[in-house]
């Protein structure tokens, strides 16, 4: 039975043959999400859906630790009100769903389904803020928005997603900044200690920033395939959305200000890319703080006597510190290590008649598919616990390594052209111009992703741009990007 | 300062006065929710959401201990998928709202809102469900949903609500219907045990049962007017949507079976039966267990030494044991004492001075008004712990009380009129006919808001509809309701 596991039956696409398809086998072998009637919109199963309750669980949790309240707006807002703020409507008015009737009757004035909340947020911060004492106002949502897109993929682009907006006023551009960043570390934290993701944190060229920001905040990352990921970003709007809405308090002195405000958000999307950036030819690679189910039991000969007992009794009392499921289906054990392994379980036990007679079982990590004999004894728990705490520092580990190796400074742009060719983020002098980005994005396919803030005091004087040779004014990382 | 309290003010409506305009005044100024720019569409603002999240993890806890699972449905559904089942969509289409652009395109077929999303699920269930191995399915979702309403209130009627909808499959009638019945006990529990609500169980009667079910179970419970509400439901759907869905499934002879499914709510509209049951003049009244915040400590001469230190060590003593806040706000306590009342909180804790000198702290019970004073030792925590069960167990025997005390047993159709009138359940023999529900409503308001379980097996050998005289069928409640 054993030997079974070896021979590995490809059942996906293979990721360096045709990414883009693995990548749509895995979401769907691994039955996380579905295709839905409605074009673009997917349906999240069981798994995809317990995959973005943990993020909203931890999420939620460091947001509520932080001062911020959790509020829920209408999911329609009126044409007239999405007018408002001239730069936002222009940014979202092409991909906005209408609805046009309620029952029979045609509307008078037709409502967006909500792209993104901010005037919702503001038309109610008007109602509540008066004074500085009111300030901030730190309120975050969970729901869905729509953008109607051409082209959506599971996860990372989809009409209908997924995510948390957070809506915060403050007294001054300053703490509304501040919270911006406060944010945008949050979510780095996320992304590392959860996701098990690395990132690049920094700040949006004028071009790529949010509509109506004075400032985007940005992590992106890199996935196996070389191309950049934007993971989460946090706006500071500065008092652009204040001016529109007429958002006004009276400061210490009694004089009437506009709050400066900020938006941020984490989506669905970040599922896509924890799926890119750790899974592999055998099906998804679930980072164990992620993962619904952490330990799959896999019963061997489970009809002998007392094989499925014990297995039922491991699970009950592993459960104490981890997830634990036991795959008890009338299915062959080689079909199970095949299912376990699409499913991304971080671990598989392996239990059966000479296991249980010798007192160990056999643990194989989904990550690196290696074997480890461990006793069935009281340490067991302990030292389940501390594989789990390893898969994970290694899953970071390797994605950090992987990142770290694909990301390259190009010194010429011929050098530059090459170095997006093979993937990954070149970091390269720039000039600041929209000009620059749009002529590399024509001969490269590459974006500016970020300014990181590694690169964001460092000394330019003497370097030039690649493209126009007149002084470089960011180093700024680029990419091809999803 | 202490004088102050009992110089209470009016600040809202009462609710022997108008009680439709007290209960607006409760929703608005204890801020659980505000109006948005789009007719009928609430904002729910912090304490209205946590509300809404309390509800969602106790419910979310029991239905994951009993094996279901959540997913997420996309919000659209075609036209042409809502149109499968006849009874359903006739139910649905008065109330729907379309989506008929995405962007500036024209869609081709327009989209509906979803008003509930049976069809959707039944769509998926076609491709997940094949043989008798793979059922129950047992799933849920937290989502808001839409139904285009032409008078709303807040929480009771919104055109976009929030609610859980759980969808269910299963191998036969009985099955779905044991699954129906063990719903329809769990939203009783959470009703007595969390919001301190006494229901009456049954079954809907023909004309007022869910659009393309079977059987309608459902919750009905009495407000503070007099007027039934019911809280929640469970529908037994039968082969219905087996069957227009082509959903099948080989059973253990291999022959194609149909599926039986189930669906079941509950919805924000809890939160306005909440409200409706147990708030007063005064403003909200939170049970304990649905509270936010159970505990308001409010300083008194907070600008002495020391008082607002004491306040928040004993904060901090206490939040080992529930949600505790203090308010120390620049308002005048006795200011505060009526925001404490207006917001519900069950107990407020006033401290001063006087108190830490005499070593005690006054506890105001919200239900009853009653003072209690406490000394300030080891023992708080466990003393408050207890008044927040009894006030949790006095809520839900008024409540209780005063339901069985409005439910009466009409002997002529003059007593049945005269009992509607004055409001409360009356329960009274009918032949089961929709002419006599018809006549009853026009007549008296009251409609048949369920076959009650204790009433079901009644015999009913010689007892005659009041209003036809003919042998009557059902001992029904009747109520006027929302």
């Amino acid at each position: 039975m054993m030997a079974k596991k070896e021979g590995f039956v490809k059942q996906i696409t293979s990721r360096d043959v045709d990414f883009s398809k693995w990548y749509t086998d895995v979401c769907l072998k691994a039955e996380l999400c579905d295709y839905s009637s409605v074009k673009g919109c997917m349906v999240l199963r069981p798994t995809g859906t317990a995959l973005w309750e943990r993020i909203r669980e931890v999420v939620d949790g460091r947001l509520k630790k932080t001062g911020h309240e959790n509020v829920l707006m209408p999911m329609f807002l009126p044409e007239s009100l999405l007018l408002k703020e001239a730069e936002h409507v222009e940014g979202f008015a092409p991909e906005v769903a209408w609805v046009t009737h309620g029952g029979d009757n045609e509307l008078q004035e037709r409502l967006a389904v909500r792209p993104t909340s901010e005037v919702l947020f503001c038309e109610h911060f008007k109602k509540i803020i008066h004074s500085y004492r009111d300030l901030p106002v730190l309120y975050n949502q969970w729901v869905s928005v729509v953008r109607w897109e051409k082209n959506t993929r599971p996860f990372l682009r989809t009409t209908e997603f997924f995510w948390q907006e957070g809506h915060t006023c403050h007294v001054d551009y300053e703490d509304a900044d501040k919270e911006a960043r406060m944010i945008l570390d949050m979510y780095v934290e996320v992304c590392r200690d959860i996701l098990a993701i690395p990132v690049v944190s920094g700040v949006k060229s004028e071009s790529e920033k949010f509509a109506g920001a004075d400032k985007t905040y940005t992590n992106e990352t890199l996935m196996y395939d070389g191309k950049a990921l934007q993971i989460t970003t946090s706006h500071n709007l500065g008092d652009n959305f204040g001016k529109a809405f007429e958002i006004t308090y009276s400061d210490k002195e009694g004089k009437e200000q506009y709050v400066n405000t900020t938006s941020w958000a984490i989506t669905t999307r970040a599922i896509g890319g924890m799926i890119m950036v750790h899974s592999d030819d055998r099906g998804l690679v679930l980072p164990p703080r992620m993962a619904p189910t952490q330990v799959m039991i896999i019963p061997i000969a489970q009809h002998k006597d007392g094989v499925l007992d014990v297995a039922f009794e491991l699970r009950d009392k592993l459960s104490k510190d981890m997830t634990v499921k036991v795959d008890d289906s009338e299915k062959q054990p080689g079909w199970k290590f095949s299912d376990a392994e699409m499913k991304g379980y971080p671990i598989r036990l392996e239990i059966g008649p000479k296991d249980i007679e010798a007192g160990h079982i056999v643990a194989v990590r989904r990550d690196t598919l290696e074997k480890i004999t461990l006793p069935l004894d009281d340490n067991l728990n302990t030292a389940l616990s501390e594989l789990l705490e390893s898969i994970h520092n290694d899953m970071f580990k390797r994605a950090k390594d992987r990142q770290k190796e694909k990301t390259k400074m190009a010194q010429t742009k011929e050098e530059f052209a090459a170095m997006v060719e093979a993937g990954g983020f070149v970091i390269a002098p720039w000039d600041g111009t929209e000009a620059v980005e749009d002529l590399v994005k024509e001969e490269t396919g590459a974006t500016t992703r970020c300014l990181s803030f590694d690169y964001i005091d460092a000394d330019l004087s003497g370097v030039k741009d690649l493209w126009t040779g007149k002084d470089a004014k960011y180093m700024m990382h680029w990419a091809k990007a999803y």
